[in-house]
């Protein structure tokens, strides 16, 4: 019987996501010689409407430039299938007389081989590749597509400290991170002591307050003469009342075409703009949020995080030929190695930051957390001495 | 007389304004053995104040460590010196017996450098050397730091349209410009063909209406599939009005503590997230404000940039020898060389993007615009052949 393998990338696009698709793409052809590697165009979208791309047909050459370009070169889709979309996926798998369906993405991805696994039986394997920024994948010590997108954020927050040094200060850069916090710590990623930004570090997995934000800026702006905060979209108060909301139902409230007042969608940046206005009137105070920018930026490809998507793409070949399950990147000594879990195990979990990350009360990077960063990140850009 | 030289830096730092520190600070030394080489800290203030620190003790070695890295190393300032203020400067320039005075900045930074010469006579040299992300000195085909700024907002308008070919929908990015169009239209530096991003640039030279982009972007989204649109934080309608007050006077009134209404300071960006969620509803929408990330990226330092701006630094010790002036970058032939032109020439002037990058009634660049940025950005960074 000939082989067939279906690979799909699905959710958001990374900067390495194509390195795991070439990685699966070329060790199929290794290991199966003569096979057929069907890419699914826009994810499960793809499989269920038969849009395939030939990637059997791609030189090698071609295969390995598609994977040093950011984006899902096959197109993503953020469907998150039911039962009955499913078995129409199921359908478009057996009618290419799949063998194997690979699928790239976080845990959503994860969750959708799941319910086709147990839909089909044992004739298919089904094998989830990791893969998201957010980094929030259980069993994995990080994930593809996690390390150049902190690479991103610790260039910025250090470039940012740089200009606020010259022209002293506040600084709040809002960063991607609904639950997880860990893409919002790689703002310190480079920081080498206290007085370095980022001053103040906010994740998800804390609790926040407007209150305390207030007195840590103060504080630090009295000790430092500048400061650099970064906070994730995700942050929410102990009732778990995200933010944006508590920011702006508080006090801007918004008329609309008929006269009636409403709340916000919530932009966090602009209400955090005017709170700044308010407490520290006078200073030059910015707020960005790096909104799409860390995600696959091309400027900012880590080395490492190519080599260990490609190795999760082509590991996910072989944990075909095991049946199927999920591919973990997993800490062994110093270096990460791709792993066969089971499925069960990423579908639907989210992994928050280890609260060992951070200090306690603080809002620095703890040790542990600083450790971390430094094995993902351990060359920081040259940076000369100060002169101020 | 031993030659006394103080430096500043004025104005928003950049990737490579120490570069034209460094620039200075060593032909300074290799011209005039024995030479002080004193730095003042935040601009015009530190020579005010007598805050200065020893440039000529600093090792070469150091020095070259120092223009590598981004940002104002010694400080910058925003103060305007009026005649006052310039008294005082003076004062400052002649308590350190200074015989040449260098301030690196913008078109105001020129202008300070002549009000100072007007009140001192001929026995301090003054002298300004460019640098501004923006572009907008008259006189120089481009000025150090636009090229690394460019490139920033080139890559993350290339990796923008990758993650957006994969999830299709509509992407605006908003980029620092209050006049000057040319980092707006950097996002087409890497451009190949008008089916890559941006599909629309929109800059302060052209007068912008909100129904033109709407009609604008829902005719790329029919064509493409997809809508990317790079605009200037400057753009403004026919009678001048900044588009962030158009946007958001019409729909959206804000209530304050006391109850009164009142027009927003202006949020460009969350005006046009509204905007774009009420014309297409249902589909993916997002605006980002790229803010202060393209300035002084410590990941995207273009090596152009750096050697042209070290030798605007240099360049100006030999201006100081002629008894001062500016330092324009020329084009010759194919390179762009540091020349002497009078400050009279680029003081309070701000240059625009010539009408002929931008084709006639288009909203993308014409071949003039184009070839501008080919020569800047020549190394497109590789992508691979397309799926989809």
């Amino acid at each position: 019987m000939t082989e067939v393998f279906v690979i799909a990338q699905g959710g958001g696009p990374t900067a390495v996501i194509n390195q795991t698709l070439a990685g699966a793409v070329l060790e199929a052809r290794r290991q199966f010689p003569g096979c057929a590697v069907l890419g699914a165009r826009y994810g499960v979208r793809g499989v269920r409407k038969g849009d395939f791309a030939d990637l059997a047909a791609i030189s090698e050459p071609e295969l390995m430039r598609i994977a040093a370009t950011p984006g899902a070169a096959l197109g993503s889709t953020r469907d998150k299938p039911d039962a009955a979309y499913c078995s129409e996926v199921l359908a478009g798998l057996r009618r290419a007389k799949a063998t194997s369906f690979i699928y790239i993405g976080g845990n959503d991805t994860a969750g959708t081989q799941l319910i086709l696994r147990e839909a089909a039986g044992r004739d298919i394997a089904f094998t989830h590749a990791p893969k998201t920024i957010d980094n929030d994948l259980v069993e994995n010590d990080h994930t593809p597509g996690f390390i150049s997108a902190a690479q991103f954020v610790a260039s910025a927050f250090l470039s940012i400290d740089l200009d606020f040094r010259a022209l002293p200060g506040i600084y709040i850069g809002i960063v991607m991170g609904r639950h997880a916090g860990f893409l919002t710590a790689a703002a310190a990623g480079w920081q080498r002591d206290s007085s370095e930004a980022p001053h103040l570090v906010y994740v998800p997995e804390r609790p926040f307050s407007v209150e305390r934000l207030k007195a840590d800026i103060a504080q630090v702006f009295g000790k430092h003469g500048r400061c650099i905060v970064a906070i994730s979209e995700g942050v929410g108060d102990e009732a778990g009342r995200p933010l944006a909301e508590s920011l702006i139902a508080r006090d801007r409230l918004e008329v609309d075409a008929h006269g009636n007042t409403q709340l916000s969608g919530g932009d966090l940046g602009l209400a955090l703009q005017e709170r700044l206005k308010d407490w520290f009137p006078g200073k030059r105070a910015r707020v960005d949020t790096f909104g799409y920018l860390p995600r696959g930026y091309i400027g900012e490809i880590n080395p490492l995080d190519q080599r260990e998507a490609f190795a999760a793409g082509a590991h996910a070949v072989t944990v075909c030929g095991a049946g199927g399950g999920s591919v973990a990147l997993q800490l062994e000594g110093d270096t990460c190695r791709p792993n066969r879990v089971d499925l069960e195990r990423i579908a639907g979990k989210t992994r928050l930051m280890p609260p060992s990350f951070l200090a306690p009360d603080s809002t620095q990077l703890s040790e542990d957390g600083r450790n971390y960063f430094k094995r993902l990140l351990p060359v920081r850009p040259m940076t000369g001495i100060r002169l101020l």
